[in-house]
């Protein structure tokens, strides 16, 4: 097992004041929440608790937030539950969506029936979304749908949701639009009235919460189709037992986003300006560097080291690292990001992204550096001797 | 809080097995399954040898098993996946499905395009999919798509799926089946090829496991299109990080309720026989006593007793039951499965679900047919009172 985790993008370790919450809620308080006796309320008013503490976190009321399996889940869940309750229209999402709002958005327009039009909104060579070609582009068509993330998976760019947001109800007054704000959640403010979104996806596992909570936070008005039916539960939202130790765990999580956030933030980018300048020094391209990004995250690549083997050669040196978005690594191939970014093709194929926590240090820091320094210098003779 | 647990049927505690299988994925091996480094190769190992030990609680091979966060999301990815790769036509399901079948076949059937068109199979007064019925519907009308859970959650009457599978295909070689057999797990035996489905939905808290797993399982030629689209985790069926701890602790939950369930199923069924004659010596109906049950489901009603008022009386004794389904209670009203079994609706406001667990005994049982005794007794002298 590597000892240095640099991979929080992907997924965190679950805090020890969640995993104290979540415990009782196993093998004590198990009763599931729709039961009518005590047990039932337990889990009940442990669900009430929680979904206090996502509220808050975002600035919103209890009653906006829908409880999911997880933060794709979510994504589905606007982009295909906003679009059923619509007549099939114009979709906008950004190029450099995660893959569980690109892929949702894809099936909508190619469906047999009720086909929606899907419109791809450009990226800058920093990785931000061009607000002016944004604007351009929503009054050639008029948006009915639009969904735009809070900060990049994969190089941590900040995108200006709230300036796309105000050009898509300039357009369409009852145009629905949503952020997803899973990567943003922790690592910089996050409120949902300044975002001038109607819909919002947040997650538990990417910030020390459990895996198997996240949650759709809406606007009132806004009007959604579930994609799970069923009991009725979540407003009739979304079906299904609440999984409530994971959305237990999920508050708490909520909380300790919240009170850590200031000190976190300053403490992984002081790790990230030495992390990058040591990456720089040896020749690594920053992408994104030239855009404000959420502070815990270094994209780079080293112009003539493959990615894929940097990172497998830094995992048995002891340190977890991705190449590309760990969450699609199933299926393997270039990054879109750096594709919409009009990255090089040759140098993406380097690309190696470290997402830092509250729980790294310095040391490993210097560490990671000392270990790539090797890494790199054993490669790159390789490779001169087989020219 | 309560001390005498009678509602498994609704969900059950994490056995000590489960939880000691999951909590090293919480907080040590807690990586994304989908990360390259050995955090993720960790996480990816255990989620495989769950996937086996799922398969083989029904027979079945691994890549079978697509995991999703519970039965509800389970069911509605076979109802809307299934008729989204066909062609709208008509799907038959049971009339005394769980409201996690019906309300995603009624979706199916309000749509404003590609409609299908929606028939429920009958069941005779014993709780039975009545198969003589059966065929004479899928007759009439060819059926494309069909779902009949192989145990009720409410009588626990086991029904005929075999046989309507059989009757399925041969009106219609090309219909999908599919069982909802979370019911049934670890407490009869579950075979999926002996049940001729297509497809089948499995549980994970109805077995002792956690809240946060389930399966569909799959007939390798069923095609299917995913409810929740993204990185494509499952086979592209069901993309979303997985939960790594809960589907651990599903896969040892499954092994646990196939080696556990030929005594458990003895001690539940002595213990529901001295139930049931307590019951009825105090002037209960059982329903569904005619046919065959789970061994661990009681549904009474005590003719003059209304269900929630007995329900509530019975938590304050000590003891947790169930009015109805509890996993549809958050959407109270009459049951339907009362409703299909043309009970007089004045008796199926009285009924009440004990679902019994490996961990009750008799003593437990005895208890609380003596203070079934006293709440009843007082009662009926309130209610003799005000008439």
């Amino acid at each position: 097992m590597t000892l240095n985790y640099f991979d929080h993008n992907a997924t965190t370790r679950v805090d020890d004041a969640v995993m104290e919450a979540m415990l009782p809620f196993f093998q004590q308080e198990f009763g599931n929440a729709s039961s009518r006796h005590e047990y039932g309320m337990t889990a009940r008013r442990a669900i009430d608790r929680a979904r206090e503490q996502v509220a808050a976190a975002v600035g919103v009321q209890p009653v906006q937030v829908i409880f999911t399996s997880g933060g794709s889940e979510a994504n589905n869940l606007f982009i295909r539950g906003a679009a059923d309750s619509l007549k099939a229209d114009h979709i906008f999402i950004s190029a450099i969506e995660h893959p569980c709002v690109l892929k949702p958005a894809q099936a909508l327009a190619q469906r047999s029936a009720e086909r929606w039009t899907l419109h791809r909104l450009a990226v800058n060579q920093h990785g931000q979304i061009d607000v002016d070609a944004a604007r351009e582009a929503m009054t050639a068509q008029k948006p009915a749908l639009v969904s735009v993330m809070l900060a990049n998976n994969e190089t941590g760019v900040i995108q200006d949701v709230a300036s796309i947001a105000e050009i898509t109800r300039d357009q369409n007054k009852h145009a629905y639009i949503h952020t997803d704000a899973v990567q943003g959640l922790g690592k910089i403010a996050v409120d949902f009235a300044a975002l001038n979104v109607h819909a919002m996806t947040l997650s538990a596992h990417k910030i020390y919460g459990p895996k198997g909570a996240a949650a759709l936070i809406v606007d009132k008005r806004l009007l959604l189709k579930p994609l799970i039916y069923g009991g009725g539960h979540e407003n009739g939202l979304r079906s299904g037992t609440e999984n409530v130790p994971a959305i237990v765990g999920f508050g708490v999580a909520c909380e300790l986003a919240k009170a850590r956030m200031t000190e976190t933030a300053q403490h992984v980018a002081q790790l990230r300006e030495r992390l990058e300048q040591g990456l720089v020094e040896m020749g690594a391209e920053i992408f994104g560097a030239g855009a404000a990004r959420i502070p815990n995250t270094t994209y780079f690549a080293l112009p003539d080291v493959e990615g894929d083997t940097l990172v497998v050669k830094l995992d048995k040196a002891g340190f977890a690292a991705a190449s590309g978005a760990a969450c699609s690594s199933v299926n393997p191939g270039q990054s879109h990001v750096l594709e919409a970014m009009q990255v090089d093709p040759l140098l993406a194929r380097c690309a190696v992204r470290i997402s830092l926590g509250h729980s790294n240090t310095m040391a490993q820091v210097e560490a990671f550096l000392s270990a790539m320094k090797g890494i790199v210098d054993a490669l790159r003779s390789m490779s001169s001797l087989s020219f």
